[in-house]
């Protein structure tokens, strides 16, 4: 695998994503481009050989590490992972948790990653279950969502999980700063919401976290960092509806300006409304949080610029010692419990 | 009062909404030019009559009813009604419920219009939670989503008299023609859900609804006709999120768009996008589902036209028999319970 000389090392999932192994080949390739890190593309070793043939690049700073199998999106993850040992997931969970990588990527499928990372690394103590966070839209790269679609039927104590991990997120791998944690109710007053946010109302209160309590929808477009905590069931229609919206604002847009502008610019202002509606995608990708190692996972239809900005995440999480960061921090504010 | 002659009656809330009175009885105003309705004006007589006297007006069409004093949004609406008897908003739905009037529109309190007809109507058998729906999206008018509001931690059996009182609204009051219904989810499969909507599948399944199972957040934007269910914590999330997102996409656009068209141009695209984006507004408003009875609630924030929408939305309704439609249909689907 080469020696290290004080690089970082990140262990692609080449096999993982729409466009894999091509684009995933590609996007490794970018960001190996600064000399600053190396990459271990984990795959089928011809498939991959195969493709950097073709490709431009330095050999000292990619190596390939072979895989068998990879897991679909269709299929239950715990079931293929016990069926596929050496699937791509989970050599690159493996590289990082016996030392010869720093952190892993992967745009495959979310429940095998989670699957393989909550196994292969464990989940941080103090915390019940790894959570997805992120930026919702671009209009508002302050504001952090979460959980985006990990966990449904979340318990109090899981949602104050969710804010700790959120804040440290935002912190330390999106270098927001302070931030402040709200939970994402009906109202903004205290006792407004469901059941569930009712008895997690309390925790957050009592943790000690920066909470300025209740927020509505409307407050995802408030310019102040902020980390908003909710259910992984209502945070997922989001980004999905969020997606749906983009969309069918192009359309909107398009037509309007059709007759007015010359296409080249109504195709400029539609690519914008996608990447600030498709925030997953033109992101690259976020941490899960709450395990022992990091995994960065992206959108199945990255391609390689998307691809070079998660490995980039992986290598910045790295350096701020993310893992470590939010070891702490859960021990500081989980003291509470339900 | 005057005679009837055959025409519809509908009492209008005129204390309630932010533009209250005025701009509620110009729209009461512009609902009555076409001579086939009459509307009742309820609140502080000589407060009306003062405006009246300034605005030109039919008087066979336009009288007023005394009530004294309106509930406030912030107000706990059932210790208010409490308070005030003679409240305009209980006083509307007493009109109706004592025949002299056939449906009642308010803009003010939405939870002191859903306790004051849920008390003054009564549930229709079988009902257990009244509840709100709309187009959520100006893109899709074809889409009805609810609950919107008025329930939040729902129960299965409650989500599915969301599921046909949705059905009887689309057909009956938006005219959509045969809907389909489906329940809102983080993926279509039968499987995917929280602990809500995994229960609630199979009462869908055997009611004999036309349930196309689960959908996403982005079938919203789907173009076939549909109902969608949801709890009404997540609708309303999803209601204040898109007006947010409605006022940042008209920000983006604005600068996008600001050196390349005239301000005119650029305005007229905004208040598309806001109408878009705020569809309670721009719709005008929507009845209280599942009460014996119609009640009109519209936005706090409409303005003349919207009110006169709303008035005729209450028309309408009374034309298609909505209440007696709702109640036959309960009936036919609701024979399954948890």
């Amino acid at each position: 695998m080469g020696t290290n000389k004080g690089r970082l090392r990140i262990a692609v999932d080449s096999m993982g994503g729409d466009f894999a192994p091509l684009e995933i080949i590609k996007g490794a390739i970018q960001a190996t481009t600064g000399g600053d890190l190396e990459v271990l593309l984990v795959g089928e070793t011809d498939l991959i050989e195969s493709v950097l043939r073709k490709e431009s690049h330095d050999p000292e700073l990619i190596s390939i590490v072979n895989s068998e199998g990879a897991i679909q999106e269709n299929e239950s993850p715990v079931n293929a992972l016990r069926q596929r040992p050496k699937a791509s997931i989970s050599v690159s969970v493996g590289l990082v948790k016996q030392g010869f990588a720093d952190a892993c990527v992967t745009m495959g499928s979310t429940g095998a990653a989670v699957a393989a990372s909550t196994f292969g690394f464990g989940l941080i103590a103090g915390v019940e279950r790894p959570a997805l966070a992120g930026p919702v839209i671009g209009f508002n790269s302050q504001v952090v969502l979460l959980d985006v679609g990990a966990g449904v039927d979340l318990r109090p104590s899981q949602l104050l999980n969710c804010g700790i991990m959120g804040k440290v997120f935002a912190e330390k791998v999106l270098d927001m700063g302070s931030i402040s944690v709200g939970t994402l109710s009906v109202g903004s007053e205290d006792e407004k919401g469901n059941r569930q946010i009712k008895e997690a109302f309390p925790l957050f209160v009592e943790s000690g976290l920066p909470f300025i309590g209740n927020v509505e929808g409307i407050d995802l477009f408030d310019q102040r960092p902020k980390v908003i905590v909710c259910d992984g069931f209502l945070g997922n229609v989001i980004m999905k509806y969020t997606e749906g919206m983009g969309v069918a604002m192009q359309e909107f847009i398009g037509k309007e300006l059709d007759a007015i502008l010359d296409q080249e610019i109504i195709r400029d202002i539609q690519n914008k409304i996608f990447s600030t509606t498709n925030v997953v995608e033109s992101f690259g990708g976020g941490p899960l949080l709450g395990v022992n190692g990091i995994t960065i996972i992206g959108h199945g239809r990255s391609r390689a610029p998307a691809i070079a900005s998660a490995i980039n995440l992986a290598k910045h999480a790295c350096e701020q010692d993310f893992v470590e960061n939010m070891q702490q921090e859960i021990q500081q504010f989980s003291r509470v419990s339900d």
